[in-house]
């Protein structure tokens, strides 16, 4: 069976109506990468001693304990204490460790005040966890056959650690199982019409494990497959991803987890050495948004205008006035007239347009709150489709924008 | 002292990477209301035998015990086992439970499988919570000066379950203290800086505790006091309310920590009768796309030009060719440029241009990454303003967007 880990988010700030903590999904993503299941999840706040039995607990039961914050410079950075307590152990002043604080202080030209030694001290027999963007080191040990890190808080200091230092180690304590994953990231699908389709294929193995995730507009499929070699474990990740991957055929726009709809789309102008320009309506500049986002995009996307207003549809993309008077600002002849405007403006080789009504107000009978035009313009053709999405001006904004985006990848593969 | 309260989420779906229980921050929220503080949080997945460990030693711990979820009807819902076997008491059938399923599955007019009974079952001594929106209902008991309280999962079963049943029964046990907060969103400095400015002010005090939370270009303090009586509690308020907000004085964008400053921006206009355009190039339609996630921009909002590309600044925009020539894209004349030509072709009040390197490449000697311009045009002038941010494309654009909208608010307040 698996190994079990138990996560510690520590933090007074987490046990406010604001604040939920995301280290934690961080850090599961990772471990289960390496086969090791999260059994429990925990908040504490800023004190010594519930900490302190929150961690002997955890202890009693999971093998491994990772510990999120408290590890600041002041009185309320109680990680390092409640631990050396739990187990029993001292502090001690790492020599090593104040030298490379009192470089970092040195280096941004700050002095170091007497309280930020705190930082420089290790529990007895831990291993420091270098820190490259933040003076608190983190802190690895194994006790009794139970690993315990102490990772810090803010995720810029704390996912490299986890990445490059924490699960190494960890992967070494583990037995010397092999695991892999593959995804396909998906759109044009719902959430339910997708498990119907793909729920025979998958349903059928428990290794490997099949995950559905759920974001408006945006689906994940992830296999994670173990075994004792990499032969096995690839074999059993094309068994069951090739038939799903077929299933779903062109709806996969990509097979990495990191990889954003944006960026498929931007490589696929890239290589057909074209441009793109956009002309939203109801998205507000949110597709011009998500498509520089993309470093490197300014080698495809020319410009984007953002006509929020009737006046700016037929000045900046010369939307005819009359167009609008007619079929309103929300249809598809409009639609098409801005998409062709804004290719015609910008010289791009495709132009994409999206109007529709967010709400929560406006809409008319035939075109209620939740419906949008997209646009494509192309040399030779414009092609507008019409959806109506549920309510919620931001998720109707959202899909809106993934739809668009979808288009101009699927004109761009068929072309 | 506040009395202390546990909150322990039940299913193994939140251990997995991407859910994350959102349930607890509407708990806490109503618990804080009436002078609950949460000294713990917990997720434990499906397991009987863990979640009766973590209830017993949440009742050594704490006063009043929440469990969210696990009250469903099939052999993965161990909530109820759970607490039964953490307290020793046995689970009964109630037959007025009983009566309220049958009669909810004859409504919904589907046969009641046997299984579903385990749903009548309540922990003996309990009282049940009825369920308006499903068919588990809650319960409710008090053990040795120990309160329980088991809600489901779905938020909108749990919800009103919490406010109109659990929070009355909690209150009632109350001392009868009462908790309000106060808060302030801020921009224009970085956390150490505010800390630094008003750290001498809220040390001095624990009741209220005060927080502070960051994200990149947006901070809020919330000071949260306790007290016997509304007065009380609103002098403590005012008195270390008001010295933090003469110091930050216009730092401070709003009191109401679910405004965001893109809704400062609009009100603030509104009230005006003023207009706003935006010229982008580095953000790439971020600010736009803020601004109109706002419902009702289109009042105030007018377009935004995406301006990617030097030939778009100068078509679009009207920037002269030579100005960019001369000085780059990226340069106090042509941010000028670009918001003088977006109010121009707005006809907007004001209009916003922002161009920058948000990188990774890019930048010149005197203009690294990180650097950013950001101009105001109004009637009678234009400022630019020049930044330079640390490293990472999305901070950067992030940082930007903000800094854009707070020159627009601190324009706007001070015309």
């Amino acid at each position: 069976m698996a190994t079990s880990a138990e996560i510690i988010a520590v933090g007074t700030e987490l046990l406010t109506p604001r604040r939920v903590d995301t280290n934690s999904l961080t850090i599961t993503e990772h471990l289960n990468e390496i086969g090791i299941e999260v059994a429990e999840k925990h908040v504490i706040g800023d004190e010594r001693a519930r900490l302190s039995d929150s961690i002997r607990s955890a202890l009693q039961r999971s093998e491994i304990i990772i510990l999120i914050g408290g590890l600041g410079p002041t009185e309320d950075d109680v990680t390092r204490d409640a631990v050396a307590a739990a187990i029993g152990r001292n502090l001690v002043l790492d020599e090593q460790q104040e030298r490379i604080l009192r470089a970092r202080f040195q280096q941004i030209n700050r002095p170091m005040a007497a309280i930020n030694l705190r930082q420089a001290h290790l529990i007895e027999g831990a291993e420091a966890i270098p820190n490259p963007h933040g003076t608190a080191p983190g802190q690895f040990i194994v006790v009794d056959r139970r690993a315990i890190a102490l990772l810090p808080g803010p995720p810029r200091e704390m996912k490299p650690m986890l990445e490059n230092e924490l699960i190494p180690r960890l992967r070494k304590l583990l037995p010397g199982e092999i695991i892999k994953t593959r995804s396909f990231r998906i759109t044009g699908i719902g959430e339910s019409d997708l498990d119907t389709l793909i729920a025979p294929v998958y349903t059928k193995y428990t290794n490997p494990v099949t995950t559905v995730l759920s974001a408006p507009g945006d689906l994940s499929v992830h296999l994670r497959a173990h075994g004792a070699s990499e032969e096995e474990v690839d074999a059993l990740l094309r068994e069951v991803g090739d038939p799903i991957r077929e299933l779903l055929g062109q709806k996969v726009y990509t097979e990495d987890p990191g990889e954003p709809l944006e960026a498929v789309v931007g490589k696929l102008l890239k290589d057909r050495g074209a441009t793109l320009a956009t002309a939203e309506s109801c998205t507000g500049g949110l597709i011009a948004y998500r498509l520089t986002e993309i470093a490197g995009s300014s080698d495809y996307f020319i410009g984007g205008y953002v006509t929020y207003t009737e006046p700016e549809k037929h000045a900046v993309l010369g939307v005819p006035r009359e167009l609008i008077q007619i079929h309103t600002a929300v249809s598809e002849p409009v639609a098409a007239a801005m998409a062709e405007g804004a290719r015609r403006r910008s010289g791009a080789t495709y132009a994409l347009s999206v109007t529709g009504y967010a709400g929560p107000s406006g809409g008319t009978e035939a075109n209620p709150v939740g419906t949008v035009y997209t646009a494509i313009a192309t040399a030779d053709t414009t092609r507008v489709l019409r959806n109506r999405w549920g309510l919620g001006r931001s998720r109707i904004r959202t899909l809106a924008a993934q739809f668009a985006l979808d288009l101009v990848r699927r004109t761009l593969i068929a072309s």
